[in-house]
């Protein structure tokens, strides 16, 4: 019988991600990107005062000294001149800097009056500047391909100024759950039998995983409509099934497939609870068979179904670590669900310190200890999360 | 100043959970219920098998005895006789228990030819039965109130026959950015002006929090455009706005609404980033006024509109522990994530561990050492997550 990871491992190569199709910004919080998202602009595009107070030269700014206001600028309303020295302008936080200036007075700092403002604290060259760029450059990588996009993520693509991004098509997948014995919640429940969990709860699943799900009828023991369901989950990236996957006498549903073209891969795998879990490929759509029993139905999601939607939804594999020197280090990385629910961290391939916006891409910061040997994809590391939240 | 934990709490105290609306239970996944769902059978309904095998008198189950086979009940297709000494009857998993069996002879323990069974391993009475109502019986409650609806919990509700599910309404939040210097995505930036990131991604925030998220157009350093969102955000659970919020000469937001009616609760909080924070009530509506600076939007959501997001929706606050006797326990417990952000557990109030339905509800275990004495509600306490796929 297949060992649990080969058995997985034979899923996902049967599986690729999605094509890339366009979302509007506001619709892609939960999409993956396709493609990396790179900066349209400098952020902040001009030098602009972090403060309330004025613009000034530096050299003003000695304490007694008087400067008459020639202008106010709040954000969004540049001063078009050059400060001249002796000059102060009025600024508010967002103000771009006037040229010629190189130093805020804060307004605490400040007395003003009557068109002239005295100095109270002497200012220093640049303090209380943002300088363009300082925040990223045209042309940076907000967002890696392979990003599940999160609100931070939503607002960073935003101030890239991109009304659109290219992500990854929803996975479709089709559910059907197999039974006589089964009927869907309301309905008459046939003699001896009982109300229909799975599909629904798959359904959620797949949704919970970024995924489109279809849950079709509920499909009879029987050959035909076995096959026809098939048929109806044509499109789909993924067909899940419940029930039936077995060989019993009632087992029909590989039967039913194999009758219909179904390239069996495996059928049973070494594991508890789940044993009879299958899976083939019907001309180019991978079926993958879940025991009946919602316990078996559940582990098997997560240990199975969880792995395939990220493959199909674009999200990345993991990947090795170098060895680290004597410091010890935290590298920005991504976290993914993956393989068997256990969470995979990927660091990011630059680990520039410089910025903030690297930071807030990264799930957790993985923990390498000083001289800490290279590191193989697979292997456990510690993290400090810092997506708790998953915003 | 207000510390953040006063001002998260007058927050909180103006706000009140949704009215409930019903929703399909394919809808219902990341809901929160508005009523305990309870289940409308018992499951399973009736004694059934557990295995592939044969039904029989426990007593007629020695090694080497032969049965009649008299029938065969796959799962649905119940067998309506009494099942006489002597004879067996073929069933499957899920299959009815035949009236009179009290025990199964597992199929790979048989050997059967010719409509006769032969004993190789001696059966025990009770083995390989699932037991009515051994997962849940009609009336029992399968979901509290105020749980926000996982996979699991679809599954759950479908077991106990709900088609339908008594929700929290998703809270619906107005955002409204202000300022002469921002504009959306991809439009015409003013001079000296950026991209506006604010809005979209605190929407990105309310629809992960299970909101529902209205972006207003960009409001202009105006009094009268303020008031006008204002009135644009009426039938909101709550209005969010970015920038403006302090009192400087630019800083309109709270002028312009109170100039409208809005009652000032308080508008500076001592915290950093984010010390202009705003809240009043214009008539019924609730406003939250954010910092512009996207970092400080961020900060201040997670520690203010999260809890006001989570209040909205009927999620439960803190519940204190009682003190623990002599073993260690480990608490079936909810997590939400709440105030500070951190995570709050809050304990079943019935803890009882005869049945799995308990933990599936579970998000965590909560770790009360021996002798623990009485926690009060916002005491730190180590739990067990259960709840990390986010399922």
């Amino acid at each position: 019988m297949l060992s649990v990871a080969d058995a997985r491992a034979r899923i996902l190569e049967s599986l690729r991600p999605t094509a890339a199709e366009v979302v509007a910004l506001a619709d892609a919080w939960g999409r993956v990107t396709a493609a990396p998202v790179a900066a349209r602009l400098d952020q902040p595009p001009h030098d602009v005062s972090a403060m309330d107070g004025y613009a000034l030269h530096a050299s003003d700014g000695a304490v007694g000294a008087r400067l008459r206001v020639v202008g106010s600028a709040p954000a969004g309303h540049p001063w078009d001149g050059r400060l001249a020295h002796g000059e102060a302008l009025r600024l508010f936080t967002g103000s771009v800097m006037p040229h010629g200036a190189d130093a805020i007075l804060l307004q605490e700092d400040a007395d003003a009056a009557d068109g002239w403002v005295t100095v109270n604290e002497a200012t220093k060259p640049g303090r209380h500047i943002r300088r363009a760029g300082q925040d990223f450059s045209r042309g940076d990588i907000l967002l890696p391909a392979g990003r599940r996009i999160g609100m931070r993520d939503v607002g960073l693509a935003a101030a890239g100024n991109h009304p659109w991004l290219a992500v990854h098509r929803r996975p479709r997948v089709a559910i059907a759950a197999t039974g006589d014995e089964i009927a869907l919640p309301g309905e008459p429940i046939p003699a001896g039998g009982i109300v229909s969990s799975n599909a629904h709860a798959l359904a959620a699943f797949v949704r919970a995983l970024g995924g489109e799900a279809t849950v079709l009828p509920i499909v009879p023991d029987d050959l035909p409509a076995i096959a026809a369901a098939a048929d109806a989950a044509r499109g789909a990236d993924l067909l899940l099934t419940t029930g039936g996957a077995s060989v019993g006498d009632h087992d029909l549903v590989q039967a039913g497939l194999a009758g219909h073209g179904m390239a069996l891969d495996f059928w049973k795998i070494a594991m508890r609870p789940g044993k009879p879990l299958m899976f083939g490929q019907l001309a180019d759509l991978p079926v993958l068979g879940l025991p009946g029993n919602p316990v078996s139905a559940l582990v098997c999601a997560v240990l199975f179904v969880l792995p395939a939607l990220a493959r199909l939804s674009g999200l990345p594999a993991a990947a090795p670590l170098p060895a680290n020197d004597h410091r010890a280090d935290h590298l920005r990385a991504r976290l993914a669900p993956a393989a068997d629910g256990t969470l995979v961290a990927t660091a990011f391939e630059r680990q520039d310190s410089a910025m903030l916006r690297l930071l807030a891409n990264a799930d957790a910061l993985i923990l390498r200890a000083p001289h800490a040997p290279a590191a193989p994809a697979g292997e456990q590391v510690s993290v400090i999360r810092l997506d708790t939240l998953g915003l």
